[in-house]
């Protein structure tokens, strides 16, 4: 099977640019766009709390996009089609989130992504910029063993930590209390995706890795990373039965522990198939004597076209389950 | 391009109750299954209220399970991929909808939908239920022409209906005010679709109707119904520059109107074109001097994976605004 090579773009060289304004256009009540490349809260927070900057290539949305707004993030530094922001427009992005309070700079783990972060850093050293730290999240189990984590990938499970953090720093929390809590909500979530096709870039038209009809992957990353390698497509059931038992071990999630749980839509899969999904899931867990508080199923982080899922699963307590119902109000996050 | 031919499900047969069995599992605090093929509001309305029911083949997740839910709609009759629900399982649905205040049955003009509902309402003056009545909603501009609008079929512009009669209908109204309001709210609203891609049945695995790589129709129906026919694909703006001139003509929306505007992805489009085509969108509405008040850009109503959008407006009023605004919890359709 071959990836949607047409697109409905104008000119290759201004997607983003068209994007943001399409998107700010769309979601003027809760985002404006600030520079050529940062979406910022229409509605700033309040003098002294903390500001949530996150930074990363665009082919992922509604992420980091939808993520912006009451109750999570202030500032989203967009960078070109699956490629990192330099650290020039992130420390743009620092500029706009600094309330006063503190700017956390959250950093979804990639090479590029890190090293830029970790640049931009620095430049806010040189220019007397204080008060500003970085959080390194991942999730993704496939890409590092256990006693690794911190080498892991960050994909669509770092969906808990936006909504827990940017709850969080709604109140009066200091910075060094704002990563606690960030890299609490990383330490406790587990993620791992498959993939059924491919997507072709919407700059070059090109695929962007090969897939055949019929086959599957497991474990790629959000831009196509190798996984597992490739192997016959299975069934809905006999996949989650290959997915759950490595999540659940990762962490590990045991008999009696509480979870949130997303099942991300990597672009090009149905909720159809997603539900099905999903159930084999619930039923698992059930087993498995963990209780599920509650589920998203949608596409939160894709991977433009991409027919395939990620399940990430959550481990939470008292403060989280509450940081979790904490209204927010992003364009693709709502919690009324 | 050939559609994706493999689904994760599990047996042929059993996609529509699995899936029925993820969804209500995945959002038990919203929806709860009743029978075998109803979903219904976990917390029903109060006694004395109009209950709202639609049915509808599946295929169109998250239509229309995800807009049950407070402020939205009482029960969903789901049927088989693509296939009406029969007039038996209809009248369970307007049986499990009745608190005493009327129900109306709501349905997107389909010819099976149509005949079925009829059915139904015949089985209900058979069997002595009183103060039932149906709607018959229709958008689609490209179906039949101007002056016909009775033989247009429904697609994803109803969208306003659901919220805005949903919103209604949480007051003490009668069943004729209901139904007065759901016309007036089709009336007002106007749809057209394209799309790039085909999709394949997760039933038989074939593909549901063939498009050529590169190619484009303007005006197919929610299951790939014949439209304008086969043109080469177009860049977003010369997509949309072909498309919204006419569905401002039909009604027609005028200098100084107020629009609600839902560009919906009919499942295999990236938000990233989306954004991009709304960005013309914003500048054409400007331009004719119309005010958008509110937008939505997703998935709402999809044709399975198929890549293609429906672009569908809404004139608004003072009224249909404030029912815009009324707090809705359906599962994929929150407003705060």
């Amino acid at each position: 099977m071959s990836a949607r090579k047409h697109k409905l773009i104008n000119e290759p060289d201004r997607i983003v640019g068209e994007m943001l304004d399409g998107f700010c256009a769309a979601y003027s009540d809760i985002v404006r766009r600030e520079g050529g490349r940062l979406v910022v809260r229409a509605q700033p927070k309040a003098p002294g709390k903390v500001g949530l900057v996150m930074g990363g290539g665009s082919g992922h949305e509604p992420a980091m996009l939808g993520w912006i707004g009451q109750g999570l993030l202030d500032v989203n530094i967009v960078g070109e089609v699956f490629t990192a922001p330099g650290p020039g427009p992130i420390l743009d992005g620092i500029r706009a989130a600094d309330r006063g309070g503190g700017v956390l700079l959250c950093v979804s783990h990639h090479e590029g992504d890190r090293l830029n972060a970790e640049l931009a850093l620095e430049f806010c050293e040189i220019e007397g910029i204080e008060n500003v730290d970085m959080v390194l999240l991942y999730d993704d189990i496939s890409s590092a063993p256990k006693g690794r984590e911190s080498e892991r990938r960050g994909t669509a499970g770092l969906f808990f930590v936006w909504k827990m953090l940017g709850a969080f720093c709604e109140g009066d929390v200091t910075l060094a209390a704002a990563k606690a809590l960030a890299e609490k909500v990383r330490d406790n979530t587990r993620s791992l995706a498959m993939s059924l096709s491919s997507c072709a870039s919407p700059v070059t038209g090109e695929v962007m890795f090969e897939m055949a009809p019929g086959e599957m992957e497991i474990g790629m990353g959000l831009h196509g990373e190798i996984g597992s390698g490739r192997r016959k497509a299975l069934s809905a059931d006999e996949t989650i039965d290959l997915m759950l038992p490595p999540i659940l071990d990762d962490l590990p999630f045991q008999a009696g522990d509480e979870v949130l749980v997303l099942l991300n839509n990597s672009g090009g899969m149905t909720l159809m198939e997603l539900f099905i999904l999903y159930r084999r899931v619930a039923i698992q867990l059930s087993e498995a004597g963990i209780r599920v508080c509650k589920s998203w199923i949608g596409p939160y982080a894709t991977t433009l076209e991409s027919a395939g899922f990620a399940l990430s699963l959550c481990r939470v307590d008292d403060q989280l389950k509450a940081l979790w119902d904490a209204p927010a109000n992003g364009a693709y996050m709502k919690q009324p």
